[in-house]
Formats: structure tokens, sequence, C-alpha cells
């Protein structure tokens, strides 16, 4: 007998939308048909979309972040957040901490994700200190151990890596069949402009924007590309923001090399007049790169319709706002320098993507399924995830197309005190969250385990393959 | 009880891949699963991958092809080679007769195809008489009987559109919603060049090519775009054999239009040096566009890889070789001019594609699916077939992976007295062909009836819907 | 002894400024110094600036222009405008008549020019009839009599040439070394939205614009590219309006194509907005390729910065707007698509170009100077005209830069009752003007004598030669 | 009367070809005529071209080279190898050394120049430390005493600046008004590939092209002009050698950015197989970027005739071959990496420019001239140099169109001991040299002084002035 039934719903995968019902035992996907029998548990799906549970495979969780900054979310709340938003599993990063194994660092984010998740977790690993110790040892461990993917800055003090370095990562890359992602932003020409307009006291949050205009993304995008052209080696650039970055990667694909992107809700929705006039609450729109304009905006849709972009992620990463350990730390209100990066969105990625995407007609249910879970799931190796077939994890997300939902911070479940989203309205909304066979969110309601999420471990991916391998 | 299971293969869809039985009642795909009870028939397909059957969505059939000239195929000889070739549909033209009521002609094919056909059949329209009656009256009409695309030549005699008829047609698609599908290639350019070769005794079939350079194909490509982008219509390019036609269709999306584009394995695998010093051999080889060079079908491949290219065709056109009614008429014995364009490919386009594409690891099995089967159904309108899902057809083609074959006319199924890819060894093959629940090849024997094959009205596709619609 | 001596200006060529003196003597300049001597006549061109006479390599005099319709200035009126306006020669166009001789309609533009010419005159061809007697006789005997360059037009009942026809003009070209000129936009588009918006009710001559957008005119600028890149022969696209236009022409050259281009005030001043809310008045901007947008402007400069654009030309071709001959026609009354196409502009390209051009630093003084008359007299093969040089023919034009001047309807000298740039205040206007050694515009005032000017065989161009010729 | 008149001659500016005597007084040209009456010297010039004395505006004489590395030519021979080889200027560099005031460095540069150099000198400066000491104080006062350009490295070690230091120096050229000259190679994606060649045991000279490969250069192109954009000042990337670095330069232009670029012989007659199986003598061609392909030595020609390139330069850097001071020193022998980078190239650089570009008709001997010398004159502010017009200085080179040269070092007259041309042959040939009225080199012989070469102050340039300045 079946554990569970999600009945009378429209499935839908990255191929297809069909009328089926879906059959779980043991937590995976073992029957789909009209006719399964029986269950212990039926979940009545009419009406309804089912989805692949969303993978959110660019998100910051309880990233130590710089004297006195916390993060917005630990584990708990993020994976809660997560669930609601309709995922079933997101991917955290570990932040390499300079002078401290690699995996030293890795037990303790462990030792905060475990037992404290209600979605799947699998990390991601940030180079931030190329040495041979971690180039030559203890990757290729970690690599072999499932964490096959990793993640080099271009940007930010202490974490940036100079070209030198990001060439011995991508050569690690490309040994031990990781895949690499890129934060491209030129840290120089950020910091040259930072102190310029510091010097002309233009310091409150929206002066962020120009401190990191368009051609430093572009710069740093065909630079990262050159690099990984140089070792041949595919490589992805995260968070793409405009037109002029969009097309680095077009150009590069014209020349025949393995080039993928993300792009983020905060560029389809946001732009830099979302700061104008706010003084400090600007602050809550900080997120590197910035977003743009309605013609960029408009770029990324093109982006999303045409597979500039293979995946579609929140980069979550989650500050306070109201809070001197968050956006407005004393540091912060001195300069937009010292305003912490990054703005929470784990939870609102997919209601957005799918009103405005699918609502609207700018892509299809099976582009919305891709962007949001399938190609996640195989960019980064996640083999059992992604998809609702036969033998796949039971990580499901059941879909109301007609609920209609404004975006309101009291309506969210992150641990950060405000969203940049507030006020936007839109149709369609998760309602159900299904991990591994088990709901851990109910029509709308919190009915998970916090220790239900696990971690897993990933095989290397089909992008990371270089060219003709 | 279900009427047939095909049990313990390798299930593959344009979004995955996946262990699993596949269940069939009354043609229809109800079940998949890994314990599907009992069946009246059981087909084993252990060690094989069990993919939607191909749809060869661009193929000539008892086309009408002037002066003595017959093609190779019937309708009967047509679709039992497509099935060997592992097709569970083969969408033919009509082509519409100067002087002839549309709806007349189309009768005449049905009574050639209909009883006639192995696998399903679905016809488009060429519109070769634009007028009033045409555009105000048949075509609609047509479209709401489900033959919702239609395909515009611009080049030979008799059937080349000009300007502003190419735009009344593709005026009348954008308000009837359906597809237009653009051969593009200057006919005048082709006439003065031919008429140049000719007067300097280049009549040897070799000159083709040079009759029909990349100029003429990209001149083309970029004016069919940009009267359909006067009309903001949607519009598909097909057969583009080569990098500059590409990237006509790659700037357009950059401009944000529906644009998309079909190649075919002649650009894969063939190259204008296949006729060198021939002489009258190389007729085997005159199609239009003609088959370039090593770096464009490089540029091909990457059409295929980067989604350039949305559907993968054979452009099927049969002659008989050695015939004075196919490549060896006698006109075409004086001239390049006279030998009638077309090479036969229905059978041999998937093996082809499977073993360079799959096999050689340049695109995976998913996008194999999609290019072979899943974006022919979705660009045309074929909501029931192209897929492996719960409600869908069961048009099924059972593949062999480890199969090594080397292609020779004795061992294909067509009309043509020969191959153009004679000689050429590809490894995995289809051996079981089941259009909608019933084998038509088993093993590599022909099982069906030449009456099992249908017609199938079409909706209209989604591809078709303008811009912002 | 010296005929005249221009004294004390500041002398400028497409190469250099300097301060000499310029000694005249049988109509060739034979001096350059600051010691020149003596001479009959001494002009003072203290504070002034003495330039090569601008060439107005693109006007219509005294054409037919159909039904009623009469251009509005002959050779005398058009001439005297055009020195009044710093040019010391004009390149009018012979249009071919169908069915007559092209010599016989040679022979009466020269009955129209020949005595009724203020400054220099050298005749174009314009081939509308390219049959036997055309390419294979009449055009080769007339380029080796010195009428070295000829017209087609893509656009224009009776006037469009086909593809083949171009391709055959082109080749003739090829053979004879004269220049293809191309007016680039596609008739057929052109018609189909003019009957569109005929069928709206749209007949207003603002309407004009929209019947000509953008892709009409770059589809017909790739077009003829292609098929110059058939033949292997340079062109020259003429009025480029547009960046999208100028791409062609930047891609073209990306491919090693020799291909040039012209652009005129009215792209760089006028846009569609002039003829917002104007009624009929707004047929006084109606001129094809129509006027564009702010950004388009901007891209025309550009063009004439980095060299895109050869050429600036006038494009003059004027009627009288409160006329039944002119713009006011019945017909044209009843849609735009019966009003002349053309403005007159021969005596207000070059303060235009100066005061927006060099005045404002978007071009230095060589480049007004190269754009105004010297690469007009390379590119057409004036081997005496076009430069300061010694063994030039002495045509000169003193400008006073700091003369500031409102374009006035009421100060120009055309034949026509209006301008289209009423009320644009430049800095910069030509004085004097003096042809082949003689004054023709003496401060301001007429001095010349209107047989003065003569036709001027001209020289093969080396921007004809084939590449690598 | 004249102190001397070049008589008989065809005189070539950048403009205009044309017959005339050509008179010098006091070392300026003060006439230009056919009749000029009587000098205190005549030079027949009869059936010889008379140009504008080449301009090297990119040289590098008596510069440090790191531990016992001697630059082959001191100021005299530099100096005369640049007369024969028809030049009247060169332009060295002054390489700013850490840690010693800019201007003793400077005075140091003086001392080499002054009194030994045939012809006229003017210094770039080469930033390499640029501190608070170098941008705010040393750099603006010597624009202000006429060094009006410096140049920065991205490459070399102790050379190469961070993007930062780069921002610096541009965001002084911007204030300053001085032009800013780029050497584009990523000096991190060289050190990676050399270290990598060295452990594969690749050291031979020849693996000096696979350390610098074309994606090397692109990138760093990129990044300068991305970083001139932020800054907004106008760049000149020098020593460019294949397309896709071009393509950079095109791509800035079209985004209205005012982007420069210099190409020089090495990128149009040398590849890297000529480096092919030479073992050490592979280091006779050992220069950087290093010359390319066939397909980019035609880029290079097209970026010369299209208006890409403004300047042609020699980038003489020259070495003795055989010598333990120069490309033979202990540590080269060990390494390519090792090995001085340069080639001499003064001396060839107009004739192989003249012959491959005029005689073989790719470029006109307008073009000659304003590649060889006007445009240097424009861009570095030499008022007084770089044409043959009154006031200019007379600095001229008399050509022998048909004098048949085949390229020997045993011709040269540099201090080198080989030249990478040897066996080139080429048709015409620079006889005489003339600078300020003074023949350096007459009919092929030295007549010059060592001493009549000056240092030339020069004014701020147009090219550097920022857009819409």
């Amino acid at each position: 007998m079946l554990d569970l039934i999600i009945k009378g719903g429209t499935v839908a995968t990255a191929a297809d939308t069909f009328r089926a019902d879906v059959g779980v035992r043991d937590g995976t996907i073992v029957a789909l048909g009209l006719d399964l029998g029986a269950a212990a548990e039926v979940i009545d799906a009419s009406n309804k979309l089912v989805l692949p549970g969303g993978i959110d495979s660019h998100v910051h969780i309880a990233q130590p972040s710089g004297e006195g900054i916390v993060m917005a979310d630990d584990f708990e709340s993020a994976t809660r957040s997560a669930a609601f938003g309709g995922n079933t599993a997101v991917m955290p990063f570990v932040l390499q901490e300079r002078g401290t194994p690699l995996r030293t660092t890795l037990a303790a984010y462990h030792a905060k994700a475990d037992g404290q998740s209600y979605v799947d977790v699998s990390f991601h690993l940030i180079v931030s200190e190329p040495n041979a110790q971690t180039l030559g040892q203890d990757l290729p461990a970690l690599i072999e151990d499932g964490y096959t993917s990793f993640k080099v800055f271009m940007t930010y003090e202490g974490l940036a890596l100079n070209d030198r370095e990001m060439l011995e990562v991508m050569a690690t890359a490309r040994e031990t069949g990781a895949l690499v992602m890129v934060h491209a932003e030129n840290n120089d020409a950020i910091r040259f402009l930072a102190d310029r307009l510091e010097r002309a006291g233009k310091t409150a949050p929206f002066f962020h924007g120009p401190s990191r205009p368009i051609p430093v993304e572009r710069e740093a995008t065909h630079r990262a590309i050159s690099l990984a052209e140089l070792v041949d080696v595919p490589v992805l650039i995260v968070h793409v923001s405009n037109r002029e970055a969009m097309e680095e990667i077009s150009r590069a694909r014209r020349r025949g090399l393995k080039v993928y992107g993300e792009t983020c809700p905060q560029y389809l929705v946001l732009t830099e007049k979302d700061m104008d006039g706010l003084n400090m609450e600007g602050a809550k729109y900080v997120c590197s790169p910035p977003p743009r304009d309605a013609a960029h905006q408009q770029a990324c849709w093109e982006g999303l319709q045409q597979g500039v972009f293979d995946v579609f992620s929140s980069d979550h990463c989650p500050f306070r706002y109201d809070d001197p350990a968050g956006k407005l730390n004393p540091k912060g209100r001195t300069s937009f320098r010292w305003v912490p990066n990054g703005i929470p969105g784990v939870e609102t990625r997919l209601p957005i993507l799918f009103s405005e995407g699918v609502g609207k007609r700018r892509i299809t249910l099976q582009q919305f399924v891709a962007l949001s879970a399938t190609n996640h799931a195989r960019m980064y190796g996640l083999t059992t995830k992604g998809s609702i077939a036969i033998g796949m994890d039971a990580d499901i997300a059941i879909w109301d197309p007609e609920r209609e939902v404004t975006i309101r911070q009291s309506g969210l479940h992150h641990g950060s005190d405000y969203t940049p989203y507030e006020g936007i309205s839109v149709k369609g909304w998760p309602v159900t969250t299904i991990v591994r066979g088990r709901p851990v969110v109910r029509d709308g309601e919190l009915v998970g385990a916090k220790a239900h999420g696990r971690h897993v471990a990933r095989a290397r991916s089909a992008y990371a393959t270089p060219r003709g391998g």
C-alpha cells in the first residue's frame, strides 16, 4: 500500500502538464496514474497544481557577517520560510574562514543545520582562501563527499579572489568535476567609486547602487568567463542583473563556451528607484548587484524566456532592518558601505515568478518548473530531486493558481523584520509543501518537524563537464 | 486491466530520465510506476530506453513535383520508413495548387494518406496563392479544423511569395493564431547565380551549392524575420544550415522577438565536399539550403545545444537517384537547376541525432527527446503527443542504446534507391515503435497495419501567440 | 601674377588647419603660403575660415515627379541656393525614363542645367529600367564619359528594382568600375503598411512615418548589402536614418566588405515628433526614410564621428508646400501616400553640420571638411575638387565662424516656399563662395553668373574598387 | 629667400595627393606651389613621394630592463635607425622608477637623449607607482610641462597596476586632460599559464605565445575600457594583435565611448608560426602581445582600413639576440619567461606598411600618411608636426615608391643584431629624411648631426577630451 496519494491535481514537470494522481512510498514517488488504489494518506489536490518542490540553490543562512552583524535567519526560520514559499530544498553556503580548516568550518554549519531544518539542505562551499591545502586536499575530498559546487567572489573585502586565485580554483574545478559559481563584480572599481561617493558626502543607502554601476558587473562577468575560457571549464554567473552582463554570457556561448546564468526576483520587480528619497529605509534594498531599471528588468525576463538564465534563485541573504545588528548598524548609518548586503526572499521567490511569469504569460508552466526546481537539481547534481517522476524524492509543492495574495511582512515566516517586496500583489500561491512524502506545510499551516530536513550529498553535475568531455 | 505494459526500461522525457514501467489502456498512457499489475501484453524493455516516439514535423510525401518528377515515397512507404526510424507521427505538407480550391487539394492528400499510414499524420499547408479566397476564407476555416500551421517559400519558381504576399500571410497567421514556417532563401539571387553558373558551363550537381551560398540564406532569413516583426507575429525559420542565418535568429531574439529555428541532419553530417568530384552522383545530395562546411556543422550543433533550434526535423523529400522521374531526369542531367531538390531522411534522422548527439555527449538525452518529439508537439499543437506522461497517446519508441548500425540503403525502408548517409556508423537504434499503444515495428520487424495511422487535428500553438499575448 | 589671393584666413583641409594665404590662377589653386605677392584681386579672410567648397552629392533638381507635381527648384534656383549654403558643386540625379534612351534623357537634363548653374554640376544616373540595352551598352558608355555612379531604388512605384535587377546592376557596376548608391527601403512592406493605415483612416501626413518604420529600412539595407556581397562589389547606402540600419553597415564591414554610408541633416535635427498634431502641415516633413527619434539622432552623430558615414548630404528634393503642384496637391490631401517625398536642404546642410557638429564639439573641423566636401569628391571621382591643395580647383567657401543665424524661409534662396528647419539657430555661416576662382556669393551677396557652373565629368572612384582589387 | 625647396615631387597629406614644391624657411614649411622662386638649397624629388616624416609614437629607447638586460639601442642608434626608416620624430617612454621622484627619472632620460638624437623626441611617461605624490603633484605638473600622455601596464611584474590604480590614473588623466595608453594583457592569467607551461617543461621561446593567448588580451582590453568607462575618460589600447580585442574597441564605440586603437607591423606580417621549431631562435620573435595567425593578421588590416586603429607604431623595443645581456641571457635560456619582451622595428615600420598596405592596395596613400604620421601628431598633441602644410615643421620623408628592398639585418641601422623581418621584400623606401628643414638622411646616406633632434613639449590632445567635453 502507498503511504500517500496526492489526488486529483494537475501535475507539471519541466516537460509536461497532465492530470494524474501521485503515489508515494517511503518518501519516493512510485506511481503516477489515475487509479492508484489505496494509501495511508490522501491529499486532495483538485483544482490545484502539483509541482516539483522548489529548490532555492542560492541562499545564505546563519552565515557569519562580520563585526556585530547577525543574519536574520537561522536554519529553523530560513527553512520554515522556504517551506511556506513552496520550497523543499535549499542550498546555503559554507563560507570558508581564513585560517580555519575547511572541514572544521563545514562541521560548524552542519551543527547549525542538522536537526533544525524543515526542508532538505545541501551545502555549497565558498572558497575564500585558495591555498595549497584548500585546493590540493580539502576541496577534492569534499567534492568526493558530495559538496560538488563552490562559489568564488570577485568583490567584498576579505572574500574577493584575485584573478590568479580564480584561475587556481577553476583549475581545481576542472580536475575534480565541481561546478564553479561566480559573484561577478569588480572589487577595485567598487572601492574606487565608493570612496569617491563618500568623499562627496553621498553616503545614504541610495548610493549603494551608484557605487556598483553596470560596467562593474559587466566587466567582472567578462573577466570570469575569460578566466574560465583559459582553463576550459564551465562557469555559472550568479545573480545577473542587467542586459550587458547577459550579453557577456550570450557572447561566450556563441564562442562555444559552457557558461550558465542565474537571475533573481530583485532584478525582475525591484529597481534602483525603489530607494529614491528613502534615506535610511533604502537600506532595505541594499543587495549586490543592485537592482537596475525597467529596461534591464525586461532584459532579465527575456533571459528567462530564452535560456540565458538556467536557474532562478532568491539570493536570500536576510538581515533585520531596524536592528543594530542588521541594516541599521552604527557604521551602516554612516555610509552605504557598511550596510550589510543582502535581502530576504526565500519565501517570495516562487510566488513572484509564478504570478509575474506564468500568470502574465511571460513564461510557460514548464519554464517555471525548470527555473524553480528541475534545473537547480540538474545544475548541482541533486539526482533524486527537482521533478515529479518515478523514483524521485516526493518533494512536492501544491499550488493554488487562483489564490491572490498581497505580499506583506506580516504574512511571511522568515527572521527578518521586513520584506523588500512589501505590497506586491500576486496570484498563485503554494498551499502545501511536501518533503520526501511528508507534508511540512499543509493548507498554509506548519505541520512538519524541524528535524525532518536532511543534508543531501550531491553527484557531480553534467553542467560541470568541460566542452567535448 | 491494462492493454499493454512496457516493462523494465529506462524512460526519458524532455525533463527526466527514470526507471519505470509504462502502462497503456485504449492507446493512452495511464500508469507509470514499478508495479503496474497485469496487462494483456507486456513488452520487455530491459536495458532499453523508452522514449516518446519521434515526431518528424517536416516531411514531404507524395507531393507533386512538376514535369515528370515523382516523389519516391507514398504514404505507405514513407510512414513505414518513419516507423522504422523511431517515429510515431509525421507532419507532411499539403501544397496548395494554383487555381484549385485549397479544400480540394487537401482532400486529395487525405485520400492518399488515409488508410495508408503506419504512423499518425498531421498536415501543414503550403500557401502558394495567397489571394483573398485563401487568406480570407480558406486558411481561417482550415485553421479552425486543426491545420494550424502553414509554410511559405521565399524560393522556387511558382512557389516563392513576394514580400507583400509574405506580409499578407503573416497577418492572417496573426489574426488566426496559426504558426508560420518559412523556407528562407532569396529566389532572385539564386536565379541570378544559377544563370551565371550555367553561362559559365558549370552545370554539374556540385554547382547547386554555389548557386545558393550563405548570404542567400542569411538575407532571406533576416527579411522573413523583419516582415514578421512588422506584423508582430512569431515565425519559424526551417532547415537552417549555417551560423550566419542562426545569428539572424539570435539577433531577433535579442530584440525581443519570438523567432524559432529548425535544423536537420544534413547540416550536421554532410558538407558541400560530399559532392566534390562526384559528377552526376552529386545529385544525391542536392537539397536546399545546401550543406555547408565543418565550421557551420559545429555552429548547428551549438544551436541545438543552446536553444537556437527548437526542433530537429528531417526535411525528408525523397527522390530516386537512378530514375528519369528522379534525380537523373533528362533536364536534371543538363543542369543542377533541374535536379529535384530534396533528400530522403525520415528513417535516419533520429539515429544520427542520437549517436552523434547523445552518444558523443553533445546533447543530453533530455535535449534529444525535446528536439526529436516534445518540442515538435508543442510547436505545432499536438496536445496529446510528444511525451511519456499520464494521459498522453502511447506513442513510444524503444531504443537499444548499444546497438551499432552502419547506415546502408539496403537496410532502410523508404522509397528512394539511395541514402545520402550511406556508410555512416551510428550507435543506438530504435528497435520497437508503438503508435497509440500498438506496436508498428517490433524488434526490427514490421508488425503494424498500414491503416493504423490517423490524421491528427491540431490545437493552436502557444509558440504562435504574439509577444505579450 | 595671381588672379586672386584669399588672404589672412585660417585654411582647413580634411587633414589640417593652418594659417595661409591661398593663391589662385586660372581657376586653380597654385600657391599656399604667407607671402604670395600680388594678385588681380584680393579677398580678405581675416578671422574667417577658408574651407573647401561644399559638395552636395545628393540633390534632386528639376526631376520629373509624376502627375502634376513639379519640383520647386530648377538649376538656377537650386545652384544659387547651393552657393549661398557654401557649396561649389552639386551632384543631381538623371532619372532614367522607361522607354526613352538613357542618352536622350541625359541630354534633356544637360539642357536644363547648362548655362543655368551658379556652381559646378556633376550628374549621377538613376537606373530604373535595367534591361540589356541599359546594362550592356548605355551604362558602360556613360561611365566612360564620366558618369561614374548610379543609384538604384528599392522603393517607390515604377522605380523600385527587384533583387534580380539589383544584382544585374551591381554586376554591371563591378565590371565597369562604377559606384552603386542604394535607396534602401522595402517597397512591398511600405505598400502593405500604407494600405493598412489607409484602411484605418490614418491618412494624414503624420502617418508617412509609421508606413516606413525602422525594420523597413534595416531590412532593405541588409538585403542591398547581401546582394552586393554576392556580386562582391562595394555599395553605398544613402540617407541612413537610424542605428539599426547603421549596424547593418558596421556588421558588413566586420565581414570584410566595402560598404559605405551617407546621412543627412534631417536625421540629425528632425524627428517624427515634428509632425505631431500638424495635420496637413506635416507634409513639410515628408521625406524617406522619415526622421526617427532622439536616440537615433544620437546614433547618427556617432556614425559621423566614427566613420560609419563617409558622406553627409542634403538629399535636397524640394517641393512647394502650399501649392497644388507640391505637397498639397489634391491627391496628397487625401493620403500621405500622395504627398511628394522630399524636403529642401541644399542651403542649410552645411550650417547645420557646422553649428551642431563643429560648434558643439561633436566633430572636428577636419571631419566637417571631409564630410562636407573631401569625401564626396573622393567617393565620386571628382579628382580636382574637395580640398584646398596645389592644383585643385579653387572651389572655396569662406566661413564666418562667429556669425549667428536663425534659419528662416525668408533668408533662403531655394525655390520652395518653406524650410523644414525654420527657426533653428546656428552659429557659423558661409559668407563667400568661390567656384573655380570666381566669387559666386560674396559677403552674402550674389555676384556670380548663372552660366559659370559647368558639368564635370568624373573619374572612376577608388571606393568602387572591389576588395583585393 | 627660402632655405630649402623640395622640388618636383608628389606631396601627400592625410587628405590629399598633389604635385607641388615645398618651400622651407627656418625649419618651417612656408610655401607650397609650383613656382616658389629661389632657395639656398634645392632637393630634387622628381618621381618621388614627399610625405610627412613618420612619427613613431611607441618606441622604447635605453629603458632599464632589469637584471643584466640592456636595451640594444641608445638614443643615437635608435634615432639614426628611425631616420633611415623615414621617421622625423619618435616618442619613447620614461619609465617611472619606484622610489625615485618622477622628475629625477625624467631628467635621466633627458640626459640620455639630449644632444644624442638625429630626429625629434617627445617623451611619454609610464606610471608604475601611482601614489599620491605621482597622481596629485608630479603628473599634473609634468602634463603642464608638455608630457601630456602616459601609459599604464596591466602586465609585467613590478609594472602591472591593479584595477584600483588604473582607475586612479585614469581619474588623474580626466582631470588633467592627459591621454592614457594601456598595455592590455592580464598579468595574473599570464603568470598562471606560464607556471603551468613551465611545470610541463614547456620552456622554449615558442611557449611565450601560448602563455599569452587571445583571451588574455581580450579580457584586459575589455577591462581597461570598462575602467575608462567608469571614469568617463578616453583611452588608447596600444599594440592590439587580434580580432577579439579589436571587437572590444568597436563594441565600446558602439556604446558611445571614445576608445582608440593602435596596431604594429608584427601583427601584420609575423605569426606564431614564425617560432615553430626554432628553439632558442624563437626568442627573436618574443614580444607582447605575441603575433597570432593569418586570420588575425587579416583582422588587423581591416582594423587599419576601417578606422578601428588610429595609429600604427613599431613598439620598437630592441634587444640583441646573441648576447648574455639580450635575448639569450642565462635565465632566458631556461625559460621563455625570462626572455626579454620586445623586438626592434623603428626602421622597418613604414616600409612594411607602405609596401604591404599602399602597394597592395589595402590602404590608400592618405591612410598611410594618417597612420604613420598625422594621427600620431593629433593623438598626442604634436601641434606643429604630422603634415605638410603651411606653418608646420618641415619634417619630411622623401620616398622612392619604386625602390625594391629585401629587409636584411645588414642593411639596418639599429643597435640590435637581428631583425625579425629578415628576408621580407618590400617595394617603396624612404630615401631622404628631413627634420625641421635639415636633411638627416639624404639619398640613403647619413648627413645629419646627432644633436639636431630636440625634445618637443606637447599640447593636450583633443583625443583626450571626455565625451561631450
